[in-house]
């Protein structure tokens, strides 16, 4: 059901900072900048593998405002890993079938990621603490 | 430098039960279980792609007991992500380049990991509250 590890989001509190310590620290590139209004966040995607089955990013999240979830995530928490999220080919399915087992969604029909994804959350309190994503990437 | 996630690590608190939750659940395969004392933990590694860069995985760690990094990681927090793992092909290189931008290392030299990787763990603190660890996958 899951074909790769897609990304891992990762909260910070100065976007413009922290793309450029991935950059020059670790040699990641930049392939994707958004602002998503539904979720609260602007956001970088920066690409670790490029490889057949689709890629793998960081993801750094700078909240637009506190009142949002990675805006809360860091008042509780600061700065850290905020999620993680599975590539899967068919999303409708996945959701279908994850939500059968009785893991709550967050999302039960998919909603706007970023660079065009179809995605959805699983509720982190059936997943054993795990902010849980699932990312159906958009056809290249 | 980053050739991939390699994995991303969750901590729990029941080993047995978590892997049986995410084989169940997301149909993912255990691929290795071992204990590794030096670091005080149990762990399973369950494979989520397999691709010729090298698998990503789910890492799932129980603590060894509560004075362990885990455990004490667990008292704090709760169950949930941990850290990630990146995989590199050269580790000595990797830690020689990035502790000369001024990353702390936590392990100056590589280490044992799992399934016979040498790995290294990256300062938390100068990488934006991320636990971050570097993989060299044993040869195959």
């Amino acid at each position: 059901m899951l074909t790769r590890i897609d990304h891992v989001g990762i909260a910070c509190r100065d976007l413009t900072a922290k793309i450029e310590f991935y950059t020059s620290t670790f040699g990641l590139t930049v392939v994707s900048q958004e602002t998503n209004e539904e979720q609260g966040v602007k956001e970088a995607m920066l690409v670790v593998a490029d490889a057949p089955l689709g890629s793998s990013y960081v993801q750094l999240l700078e909240p637009l405002g506190p009142d949002t979830p990675v805006g809360r995530f860091l008042d509780r928490r600061g700065e850290g890993i905020h999620h993680v999220g599975y590539g899967v080919t068919d999303i409708t399915a996945a959701l279908a079938a994850i939500g059968a087992t009785g893991v709550r969604l967050l999302d039960s029909r998919p909603r706007h990621g970023s660079m065009g994804a179809a995605i959805a959350f699983l509720h982190p309190g059936d997943v054993g603490g795990v902010l849980t994503e699932l990312v159906e990437a958009a056809a290249r």
